[in-house]
């Protein structure tokens, strides 16, 4: 590898939070506590599903800047009814949609996270880097101990990765170049977009991110590629790997 | 007091850090390293004496949107040959002046500061409110061990305080209400500039920002004033003013 990174910048859903198993785990308390019968698995899985699509309206032009939390509940909207299995559609309350949209702000870290967060803050900046908006990335960060020391959100530049200007943020809010900083995720198209803007890439791989059918199914794409300048089984090989 | 804030914002230079004392310590540590005359004292006020009319420079529009570090850089630019004691002008080389310009990234907390912030911490959300750019921000938290949950700078915003974008930044981003969110600071211009803005206030004296001279002189203004939310003593008394 070139030399260390002075920055440390994290995809965060999949890649610091188990998102899916988040969602399912609080979606069926929900369900234990109020007598419903939602879909977590199918509605989660749809949820994310129009993640891309919505922020691709965003990226486009066809929606004008629209954060995160906005996106995520336009989604939830329409897709809510059809994962309902019969809890009558009524028995879910406005104030019940808010706390079903913030479960995103609530997510739970795999459980490497936090230790190697921890070492690599004591050597490096470490900061997000997510197409969240900065409310939800900063609940995320108290309710999972995400200790960033900044936030970095597609919401400061008003552009969603894979856009060239959400990576090229942290690079420029730091003084930094673009190779003084490294983005860490589980997703390769997110670190081709990082790769392309100059920055140095780390992948690691969440085979669990989509759930135990998915990675049974073999469509799961853990392989180690050598266009990264590291791949790793998880932060704490991370944290070892530059030297903390 | 209205109910408590959901997260409390700090003015960073005089309110959590001795910038006065820092710079000054760091100088003369440089002086001797060196064998350099600099007046440090003459120095640092001079310097901060051009904080106010730089900034507004770029509030105006005489000056495009410039981050910190560079207003600050064209002050000492300006500034240092007066104060240089005799020290020989090509003494102080290119490396020299960027590091004279970061001291401002390596200021120390006041006592109470990083106690007070850890406990606030684990109640409410804590950032950063200044007009320092995000870089300079992150890098003092680093090295100050400020644990900032976020970084919110002027930088974000392009607005300098006491602009009303600067202030409002910190609950639109955040997704709370201007009165959920509180201004600490040791300066009343500061906090009026939040008040006007819709947000709580707290001041915090330092009656040491201007050194001991000043504060002998009688020009310190340290009283509690009515118009505040809270006036405190210091970080750790307003810990527990918010039950933390």
């Amino acid at each position: 590898m070139s030399p260390a990174p002075k920055a440390l910048v994290f995809d965060v859903f999949g890649t610091c939070v188990d998102w899916r198993g988040s969602i399912i785990a609080e979606g069926r308390r929900l369900n234990a506590e109020r007598g419903w019968k939602i879909d977590w698995e199918g509605l989660v899985d749809a949820w994310r599903g129009a993640y891309q699509p919505n922020m691709q309206k965003v990226r486009s032009g066809q929606l004008p800047w629209t954060h995160l939390d906005v996106l995520h509940r336009m989604a939830l909207d329409a897709l809510l009814p059809a994962y309902l299995g019969g809890t009558p559609k009524k028995a879910v309350r406005a104030s019940d949609m808010e706390r079903i949209n913030t479960m995103w702000h609530r997510l739970k870290p795999w459980p490497d996270a936090v230790s190697g967060l921890r070492r690599l803050k004591t050597r490096h900046i470490i900061g997000s880097m997510s197409n969240g908006n900065v409310a939800l990335l900063t609940n995320m960060a108290k309710f999972a101990s995400l200790p960033w020391d900044l936030v970095f959100s597609a919401e400061w530049v008003r552009h969603y990765k894979p856009d060239r200007e959400t990576y090229l943020s942290a690079p420029q809010f730091l003084g930094l170049k673009p190779r003084d900083v490294m983005l860490v995720a589980a997703h390769k198209s997110d670190l081709d977009g990082a790769r392309r803007a100059g920055l140095m890439t780390c992948f690691v791989p969440r085979p669990l991110e989509f759930g135990r059918a998915f990675l049974k199914s073999g469509a799961y794409d853990a392989a180690y590629e050598k266009r990264f300048d590291l791949n790793v089984r998880d932060f704490r090989e991370l944290a070892t790997a530059l030297g903390c």
